[in-house]
This record gives structure tokens, sequence and C-alpha cells, in this order.
């Protein structure tokens, strides 16, 4: 398969299909900005799903938190984001004002302004925070900032979680939630966007167990995406280096996938330290450090963070997933072999669950065939279609991943059995309709 | 039970058990603003979850999508809501600059600042949307907005969503998500809140058949309310007067509930008429106009549209929940009879839908029941409490509405039974251990 114009495909598969828009798109677009259609939505849903089950459920005490996505301005003071980290170096152009990442202008030895060749400031620093106004009046009282991470809203909230679930170290807190940096240069697709949802687990500790947690954190996660079938060979671990730690980081290691464009970041395993606690307890005045047991001395806790982007995570499933045979691989396609896509998601993952096609569009079909549906519908993610060949309704089926396809045909209606066709093995096994239910659940736990 | 603090019980019990926090609490709170803690997020997704199986899987021609919060700016002048509609008439105070609502402070007669005694400039309108910049420089080409309603989300998405969906009248396309609104006066906790979720559904129409579907969807969503347990006497529908239409509505009723502070408003049924898509093609120059098939004439799909505030529907689902028992119910209750808090949610929403109780703090008891809640927890949301009297552990279990306690005692280690206690019912039945997930999910569907 060529790699070059696999993310062309992907996008355009996306759109067709309707998993991913362009935000804004009967406007002109707007840049760092997607939207999910009615796939897209069940499928980042399912990673999500997949995520909570993984921490809330398999963990008896990590406990889930919905928190705002404006918090007080003093909050991101007490993080450091508002004067490091979440900062960018920018050159402007003197004549047309528009800035440019210094960085990126460096790699490529860039001297003038891309744009219209004017001449380049110095350097600046540049806030990646969204600011807004929240309040009637429009100053410096009522200014505060879209979140940067949800992770802020975790650590506000510590105590009063701790309190109410009555918690004791270790426990973890976790949060899916969207976040908004102001990036310079958004791109790859809904790699790097600007409006973005992140599935943040904080794990407080005793400082002596920050090693040994680290390391749990770091298999514990690894093993999540092998067990959701993404291949090994395309994941990685890179540990950060001592200079490009952040300002709260003892210890960084990312989880990197092999995209098109790549090796990059899918999900960050942080020792934090305790920075977080001890900043909060400063800034805000509350008192969030703990007690040791034995020695009665106060410590803040330390936090092992996992911290991942659910549409990079998106966008790496549909990668790792996404197959192109060429000539096709069923014999009912027509004469012309033209490749065939077939999306190889996990079956938890796939958006549709299971589709129902009556074989021909024949009243006597369509009409036991589309009560069919309805059953399953309730009980699955399904899709009902009678359009076309049914090869191509396949066809349509694999390129979106769904793992079942149910055909009703002329001898279902006298045997009351209908055809299950697997997306992977092609293997088709005749059900009577009264167990479908029973042996897709079998197949889809 | 005293109506009169029933808001103050109910804010209480929420901060104390876990539901829901004052936004930013240790730095001051945020006015406006909450944070879900794990039972609160277990019960708006409940509620979220319940309206999304009645959207997408009871109707087959609803589609989903979650777009962005971050649109063009443009959306928000086709919609109107920067010029009209989304706006508030305030009166500031000359002297110390805060601002107003002026109806409130003519309904209280109110003609001097109430903060300071200043004079109060004339009633000026002032946008309700919360504005940002979105882009390294901000300037006007980069102001945006918060979106004020998802369902302007739904409308830039009309064309992607049909094609990809390959839908035809009349079809609808529904989401979740949140919403900003720059609330003069935010209150009654979490009703009137700057950030908040909608679950908002839009039904596109032949024009001829709007009283129709406005019916049924009127019909629909109130069915639901019921369906999930809501006490019929506490809700009520009211249409709108022709003169409190916004702008774009052709008819519109709201489904009210009688909350402590009166009738309010939880969903609206509106006839948007053709102004939404006929707006969105005049602003953007895409064409989303429909032929009719019979006679090729052009036209704008009307709009049914249901927006439900899904913070209000959890906070009205808490106060019809909400019991309190004079003197305890239970006779297990200690000799001082405290009145005793009963949480009635249905169990479909109920945050967490089993505990598991040893009878003692004895390891002989705890280790296994400590087994059965792991075994139980992967199927359905569970809790594991130890602490305290099994009388107190109930009460603790109920004033959450969890649907069902097993406890465990002294019994079960030879039986291999446990007994299984029904909120409401108070019955107590003895289930063998190895059949408990099949009879609690007979129970819970």
């Amino acid at each position: 398969m060529n790699k070059d114009n696999l993310m062309e495909k992907i996008v355009s598969l996306c759109k067709r299909r309707g998993f991913i828009f362009p935000g804004s798109e009967i406007y002109g677009g707007l840049a760092g900005i997607y939207d999910y259609g009615q796939l897209g939505t069940e499928l980042i849903r399912n990673i999500e799903g997949s995520w909570r089950y993984d921490m809330f459920r398999l963990h008896e005490n990590i406990f889930e938190v919905d928190s705002s996505i404006l918090m007080q301005k003093r909050v991101w003071e007490a993080s450091g984001n508002t004067s490091a980290g979440f900062t960018a170096t920018l050159q402007e152009c003197k004549q047309c004002h528009h800035r440019f990442r210094a960085d990126h202008l460096a790699e490529q030895k860039i001297t003038k302004c891309p744009d219209c060749g004017g001449e380049l400031t110095e350097p600046k620093l540049f806030n990646l925070l969204v600011e807004t106004h929240l309040g009637p009046v429009k100053d410096e009282s009522s200014l505060t900032f879209l979140r940067g991470e949800t992770a802020q809203g975790i650590y506000v909230n510590y105590a009063n979680v701790k309190n109410s679930m009555r918690a004791e170290l270790p426990f973890g807190i976790g949060q899916v939630g969207k976040a908004f940096r102001n990036e310079i240069t958004p791109g790859h697709f809904i790699y790097r966007i600007r409006e973005f949802k992140q599935m943040e687990q904080q794990y407080f500790i005793n400082p002596d167990q920050a090693d040994k947690y680290f390391d749990f954190w770091k298999k514990e996660r690894m093993k999540w995406y092998l067990d959701l079938g993404m291949r090994g060979e395309n994941l990685r671990f890179r540990p950060h280096a001592k200079d490009e730690l952040a300002h709260y980081d003892k210890a960084a290691e990312d989880i990197e996938y092999k995209f098109p464009f790549g090796w990059h970041e899918i999900e960050g395993i942080h020792n934090r330290g305790d920075w977080d606690l001890s900043r909060h307890s400063k800034f805000s005045g509350a008192d969030l450090s703990e007690k040791d047991p034995k020695t009665g001395q106060k410590f803040y806790p330390y936090i092992i963070e996992t911290s991942a982007g659910a549409d990079r995570l998106t966008l790496a499933f549909l990668i790792d997933a996404y197959e192109e045979i060429a000539g096709g691989r069923t014999t009912t396609t027509k004469s012309i072999k033209e490749s065939e896509i077939v999306l190889r998601l996990h079956k938890k993952l796939a958006p549709i669950k299971v589709a129902v096609l009556p074989l021909s569009k024949k009243s006597e079909l369509t009409e036991p065939a589309f009560k069919v549906y309805r059953e399953l519908h309730k009980h699955f993610m399904c899709q009902y279609d009678e359009t076309g060949s049914i090869g191509k309704r396949y066809r349509r089926q694999d390129e979106i991943g769904t793992p079942f396809c149910v055909t009703f045909d002329f001898d279902s209606i006298e045997d009351k059995k209908v055809t299950v066709r697997d997306r992977d093995t092609m293997e088709q096994v005749r059900i009577a309709i009264v167990d479908l239910v029973k042996y897709l659940e079998d197949k889809l736990r």
C-alpha cells in the first residue's frame, strides 16, 4: 500500500462515510477544528468507553469526574500554564503580521516571511491557552481560559473526590473531556487540532512508590492498545530526555504510534512529582497534603499521570485498521476488479456492529429484513441497506469496519434463518432468526 | 417535606456524596460553573444514554453528530445570535460599573445600583455569546464564540450527514454537547449555569408536515420523562405566547418541571420553520434546499427541534427522586431515629447499580465479599463498603439511589448465597453467588 497518500485516503473515507468532517465546512472551514459524524461519534465513544472500562471498572480505586472547561484564572497561574510550558516561540512578519513558529522556520532555514517575504521579528513567547471572558464585563477580572488540559480539573477536585469517595492513597481520578490549545500550526488531520478530547488519569501516591507506579502505568497503558488490536510494530515507548521534560515532570515517557507522517506521541505517562498539589495548596490556601500514618509527617502526594488524546487515538486506530486489497477479495465483485477497503477495527471499536441486508429489493425480502434490523438495532448499533448489489453492500460495510453482515434471502422466508458473514474470515454461517441476538452477543463480547 | 430548604438539601447531598461540586471551589468558585463527581458523572451519562437510546436506536432515521464547540463567527451571524435572541437588556452602575438585568431591576422596582447605590445607565443590549479568539493574532479576524447552542453545529453539518448517511426527508440529526452562555444571573444550583450540556435533536421535514411532527415530538418527549419515572404531576406543557416566540420560531412549547423554585423549562419543542437552512444557505453560499419529488419545486426543509438541558434534567430527576422519611424506615436503625433519605431514581439512571456489603469487618467475610464485588463491577457500576453498621451502610446506599444491596454474611461462606435487598420494596431474597450476575441483569433490564 502506498504510504504517501494513505492520509488522503483516510481523510476522504472519513468524510465520505460520515466519520469526520471539517468544522464549519460550508463556511470554508476553521483551521484545526473538526466535527464527528455518526460513525466517528460511535468510534470515538467506543474508544472512550473502552478506556473508561479499563480505568474505572477494572481498577476499583479510580474515580471519574467531569469538570468544567471554564475554571478560575488562578488555576492556570498555579499550574504554571500562564507563564511556561504552554508557550510557543513565534516570529512575526513586520509587513503582513502573520506569525510562524520559530523552531519550524529554523528547521527549514527560513529567514524571511513565508507568506509575503517581509522581515521577521525576533522570536517571542506566545501562550497557547485560549482566552475568554466570563460575566457581563470584559476586563482583567473576568478574564479566564478554556482549559488547556483536563488534568487541572482533576487537581482542583482532589479534596472533594477524596472526601466524598472516602478514598485513601493510592487512588486515581480520571476524566474524558475537551481541552483547547491555540496551536500555531494545526495539522495532520485530527492529529494536531485546537479543540480536542483528552482521556487523562491522575494516580495519587506516596512519593516512595513513584517508580513502581510509573512502571505499572506504562505496562497497563501499552497493554490497552495491544488488547484493542493495535499492531505492536506500530507502537513504541520514547523516554523524554532530561532537557525536554516539562517544568512539572520528574520523568516522562511517550507511547508513540507510527503514523504515515512519522513516529508521534499518542499518550504520555508522567511522574509529575508533588508539583501539582503543592502548587494548588500554595495558590488556593487549601491544604491538599497528606499525613504519613507511620511517621506523622506531612507530604504532598506524587502524581503518575496517563494522558491520552482521544482524537489522535481515533486517527491511529483508523490508520492501523485500514487495509486496501488490490483487485478485490470477494468473488461476487463485478468483472472490473477495483481495490477494496477493509477497516479491520476491533469489534469493540467498530461503529456499526451489524448490517442487515435483504438479498433483493423485493418487498417480500425487505419487509421482514427491516423487521430483523429493527430488533437487532435495540441491542447493537446496526445499519440497514437495500441499495445496490449484495457484493457492493458487503464492500460498503467492510470499508467502515462492520464485523458482521446479516443477509436475508429467499430461503429465509421459509426456514426463518439468515446468513451471517464475518468481516475478517468471510465465513458465512446460517443462523435461526430467533437465535440471532444471542449469537451476535456472544460473538461481539 | 419542607420545600423551602429542599434545594439546600439537594446541594448538600450532591457535594457530600460526590454528585456535583462547585467549579474551582478551592479558589472560591466561579459563578454559574459546576463540576460533576463520580456519581454525578454516572447519573448525567445515564440520562444522556437513555436520551441517545431513545433517539438513535428506537428511531432508525436519526443520526448522531459531535460537532465542535468552536465554529466560524459567520455561523452566529447567520443564526441571528450575534444580533438578536441571545441578548439581555442590562443597566450599568455609573459608579461601580456592575451590570444588572433590567427586567429583574424593574420587577423589584429598584432604581439605584443594588451594590453601591449609584446611578444606573439606561438599559442597553448585551450579548450572551461567550467570545474568544482562535489563532496566534487576537483581532477581529480571529474573533469567534463558544457555541451558545449545539443546534448550529447540526445545521452546518446538514449536507455532510445527509450525503454520508444517504438520508432522505424526514430525518433527524441529534447531539449531546456543551454550550456556553454569559448568563448575567446564574442561579438555582445547576439550573441556570454558564457552561452546560444540551441534548438537542433537529428533525428535518417537508413544510406541510410541520404540525404533525410538532405534535409527534411533543408526545415522544413527554413519554420519555414519564418512562424514566418522573412524576406526571410535576410535568406540564406551556405553549409560548406569540410575543415571546424566538425570532426563528413559528411555534414553541416548553416542557416545564415543578422545581421548588417554581415551574421552569427543562425542554423546548420548537417549529423553527425554514429559518435555519435558508439563512445558512444565504450566508454560506451552500445550497441546503431540497426538491419536491412530485412538483420539482425547491424548498428549505422545516425543522422541528427538541432541545433539552442535560444539567437541568439532572437536577429535576434528583429532586423528583428525593424522599425524606422522618424517623427512618429501617428497624436496624439505631435508637435515635433520624430522618432517612431515599433517592428513588429509576434503576436505569441510578449511578451505582449494586453495593456489596460484608456483614462484618472480619476478613473471612470481607475477602470473599470483595471478590463478589470485583466480579459484579465488571458487569454493573458497583460500590464496596465495609465501614459502619449494616443499617448505616444501607442508608448510605439509599441516599444515592442504589437499587440493590448485596450482603455477604456468615452463612454465605457455607451456602455460597448472598442476600439481595431491593431499595424500594426493602424485600430481601437469598440468591446463589453463581446466579447473581444473571439475577441482577434481569432486575436491572
